[in-house]
């Protein structure tokens, strides 16, 4: 279920025998999100995705990710819950030997950055380097994108320049 | 995709005419979400569920709910990412009138704690009262179940008993 929820909630009265006028019970664990966690909502082209990943470890280069597609009409609705700016690029494929290189070209508070991603299958694996690769910035928070909506690439790109480029 | 991902970032550089490497692009939009908003993981007899709890508005009455099923493996992965002590309860079912009651019995340290709840169609819809329902609690803070893995009822109960019962 999707939508609005309006409920009224009560406590229970002592020895009001309840219990006896149950048609039928489950039994409910559950858990509560942790701030460290991001929590991220994705329009690509005209689908709706949702996607949790977990805290960073071994300097942001391994991460639990959950991703489930969802309704566009549920993304948009869900995306008047998020925080900050709304993180606008446009992300192109590119086949480099037996890898393919994600490359996100940013717009509007980031315009002007490019980034190149490459998922590996184990830490060690290797690849090859194409020319338009620059500086490594792996881990690096302040090119996650959560991190962007609050800090843009146009507050930082100065300082950038003379320590990447 | 749900998993471990281990991907390795790079700045692109300028003028090295990688847009035309690229085989295909898409736009993306995304948002990231904000502390305010309730990321639950529930495990229910032996089905997991994601939800999705937008801030409440109208004293709790009112909050924009996304609920998705999500499989077992997914749930256990993902309670590991959530802070504080797990909620165990028991819900049972009870037919009143037109309307199912919701009776939440709890356990660990919130033992002692039952709570009801009936979900209403409007803000004025009327309902019967059962003998066992006791004073209302909709909007009080401290029964949300996310307060309560933080601020468990056996902290609180004595005040609760002056107060309420």
């Amino acid at each position: 279920m999707s939508g609005f929820e309006i409920e009224r909630k009560f406590l229970v009265r002592k020895n009001s025998n309840w219990k006896a006028m149950a048609k039928s019970s489950t039994r409910i664990k559950q858990g509560y999100f942790a701030a460290e966690n991001t929590v991220r909502i994705r329009i690509r082209d005209n689908r709706g995705y949702l996607t949790i990943k977990g805290p960073s470890t071994n300097g942001g280069l391994t991460r639990y990710e959950f991703e489930k597609e969802i309704s566009l009409d549920e993304a948009e609705n869900l995306l008047k819950l998020c925080q900050g700016s709304i993180i606008d690029k446009r992300r192109y494929l590119i086949d480099s030997d037996t890898h393919t290189i994600e490359v996100d070209e940013f717009y509007g508070d980031n315009e002007g950055l490019v980034l190149a991603e490459i998922e590996l299958s184990s830490e060690t694996e290797s690849f090859s380097h194409p020319a338009f690769l620059g500086p490594e910035v792996t881990g690096k928070k302040n090119f996650y994108n959560s991190q962007m909506r609050f800090f843009p690439f146009k507050l930082w790109r100065d300082q950038l320049s003379r320590e990447y480029w």
